[in-house]
């Protein structure tokens, strides 16, 4: 929907509070999308807020607490006393329902499953970790025995209470309840009545375990084109299942995580609508620690200061060298981040791709460094001068295609996320390897410098 | 499926191929998942590949064709006949054989047409732009016209031929074949015999238009969690349907894209798979812009020489100041393109933002300058010194918050791709202004510093 219309209805609504015609409001925002119902909620005010939310029928707050970001969903929530907030939540999709249970106060959260009827769909999605399989999982689906035939299957379709997690797919189990395959929901509609599920079921099932990482479920999902991936627990059984709008926000969580993390801002619920004390809060941190890797690269230059009081001019390319290198590092960084996020780095590959973006910085290097090295003889008429540059920026680049290739890889092997801290450590690398090589060199070449 | 996996089956079929058991083979890559098969088949050698690929049955080769990176896919269609070549692209989704048929040289690809039995559901797509919506959809889907019952849709559904594309929406049209509702399978499949599909359609439709571009696409089917989007032409037809996984293709690439573009690497068809030439070639002229403006930056301090001849501490300090700038800028920028990415910058709020983020560089500056000033008074027993410095961050990490935010912002709205060159125009600005604001307030305080 055109933003503009979500502005119109706020407008309307607002004009309708005012002259409180509170059911004309609740119109107009009943007859929005509730993806656009939860936006136009969200930008009301407090004062708002409160009075509409009285007077939305059950299904409609349902609908606002799912689409609500979490803190906010959990906000409304806190308003309810414990009855109602039992019945919206099993009004609710179960893994929506225990995401908004998650961010109450455990006492809240208790009292509510306690009233909920449909509490058996939500206690077992409690237990898991958000990154999980199991914390992505919803348990709407529907698991059918072996010998169950077609028309059986509609039947038990009928039976279920329709849920906007579409079950495409249908879970065929043998007798210990193990999930041995997939029924897609085009192939029961055509079969004959009498036809058994196994019979056209696809058995070379793919699945996740309950406790394995979300991205590389996602990853999975990607991989095969999966609109629903079922998620089996240690004895096979299927437990809930992953739908493709979870894959995608997966898949753009982890990239705003990545951009994220490769800029240094270390959390990626931070957005430019956060509050300034929290956006600095959160960048602070980061700030400090790069302060210090700069004091160190300073300190690097400081054992060089009588030969630039000797010679000033060295000071005026530090910086050109320490930038090279740092560009080139941070190509190679975006590269090696972004495939091992797609997963195309393993044990196999890593030290020939490291060794690869390390000749890939020095044949850069020798291109550059010869290019800046004339530049420079040009403008300051002295070809040692542009010479030690040169070099200096041969040996940076290399080291810098080299670090930005062996550190994200490196911390991916230790089970650390290579994103983060790898831009702090390669930069301080290139910096202090630049100044050192600029300076050593230009140490040797004093007496032509001078 | 796991990597060892795959592994296992290449050394089966290289050790039946090399025993001439060209069955063996074949039927070890045909129990491969299409989407494993096709990657088994690329890691082959030409020979291999040329002994396995005339004895894959039809539908066998149009998987791997599906399957196979556009350019790989291409070079096999490339060694078919015509009339292969055609009942291969008759056998395959419609968009993929439209990618395929895209990829060949212009006559061959017309042969083939010529040739082919399902031309008409290819043909409407080789028009499309690969990048809007139009470029993407595959025309595999069904529409139904008004008054179709429950159990003539499900006879449709029988007669037409099965499809991967599964088509888990059925698309209900008027007199004049405008696309009035939708109907979910599970929804027909629950209802009467005798139901007319407008009764149970979603008449509120979500759609996109042909030409609109495939992130603006992606960015609605995310935002409404939709599993499939009917693409309409200009007299509101549908014309094709945009799939779940095309979105998180999109997704996928769109995050590279910008991962690589802040990180000044413009193709994002570069990969740590792509030979060193093609690495060096698309990385240099960054790097040649990058020596550009540094020795832009370096000519801002060479004006400053004799102060640094006089005071050759400074040189030492000149790195804090730019890197500390760099950093906070890049700490905004990220933080902009993931904001413009996810379309959360409008006209409205973009002026606030780049306010904000300016104002949290200052608030930054004033903390990150004070710690820093004392460090270096007690490194270098100088408070001016320390004072000069610390002013100097706070004033370049404001003007870095500014342009951080600013530079992007100013690209999207003039529809430039706001991660392209933001880097680079950024990190002369922080550079320069920063080199600048340091030597100025330097030669101002140059009694105390001596």
């Amino acid at each position: 929907m055109d933003p503009s219309q979500i502005e119109l209805a706020l407008t309307r609504i607002r004009a309708a509070l005012e002259a409180g015609e509170v059911q004309a409001a609740i119109d107009t925002l009943t007859d929005l999308h509730p993806v656009d119902r939860a936006d136009a909620f969200s930008d009301l005010d407090d004062k708002d807020q409160a009075a509409l939310l009285p007077r939305l029928d059950l299904e409609a707050t349902a609908d606002l607490l799912e689409e609500l970001e979490d803190e906010q969903a959990a906000a409304v929530a806190e308003t309810f006393d414990t009855e109602q907030l039992a019945d919206v939540l099993d009004e609710m999709e179960p893994d929506e329902a225990a995401d908004v249970l998650g961010d109450l106060p455990a006492d809240r959260a208790e009292q509510a499953l306690a009233e909920m009827e449909e509490a058996r769909n939500v206690l077992p999605l409690l237990p898991f970790a958000d990154e999980t399989a199991g914390g992505r999982m919803t348990t709407s689906f529907i698991a059918l025995p072996m010998g169950t035939t077609a028309s059986e299957a509609i039947q038990i379709l009928r039976r279920v209470e329709p849920s906007s997690e579409t079950p495409y797919y249908l879970y065929v189990e043998d007798e210990a309840d193990r999930l041995v395959g997939i029924v897609g929901l085009r192939d029961l509609v055509i079969s004959d009545a009498k036809t058994k599920v196994e019979t056209i079921m696809d058995s070379e099932v793919i699945s996740a375990h309950t406790q394995e990482d979300q991205e590389d479920v996602a990853l999975r999902m990607a991989r095969y084109d999966l609109a629903a991936l079922p998620v089996v627990n240690d004895r096979g059984v299927v437990v809930g299942v992953i739908t493709h709008d979870d894959v995608l926000d997966v898949v753009a969580e982890e990239a705003t995580e990545d951009i994220y993390r490769l800029a240094n801002v270390p959390d990626p619920d931070l957005s430019i609508n956060s509050p300034i004390r929290q956006a600095i809060r959160m960048r602070i941190p980061w700030l400090y620690l790069s302060a210090a890797t700069a004091l160190f690269a300073a300190w690097v230059i400081s054992n060089f200061e009588s030969l630039i009081a000797e010679v000033a001019i060295l000071a005026v390319f530090l910086s050109v060298v320490a930038g090279l290198g740092g560009n080139t590092a941070t190509q190679s960084l975006a590269l090696i981040v972004r495939a091992l996020a797609l997963g195309e780095i393993d044990m196999k590959n890593a030290w020939r791709t490291v060794l690869k973006e390390g000749l890939t910085g020095f044949v850069a290097g020798a291109l550059v460094g010869t290019v800046v090295g004339l530049a420079v003889w040009a403008w300051k008429g002295n070809p040692v001068l542009g010479m030690v540059l040169g070099v200096a920026l041969i040996g940076n680049m290399l080291v810098a295609g080299f670090v930005g290739a062996l550190v994200p890889i490196s911390l991916k092997f230790l089970r650390l996320d290579p994103a983060l801290a790898s831009s702090v450590l390669v930069t301080t690398v290139t910096d202090s390897v630049g100044f050192a090589l600029f300076l050593t060199f230009s140490a040797l070449a004093l007496s032509n410098l001078r």
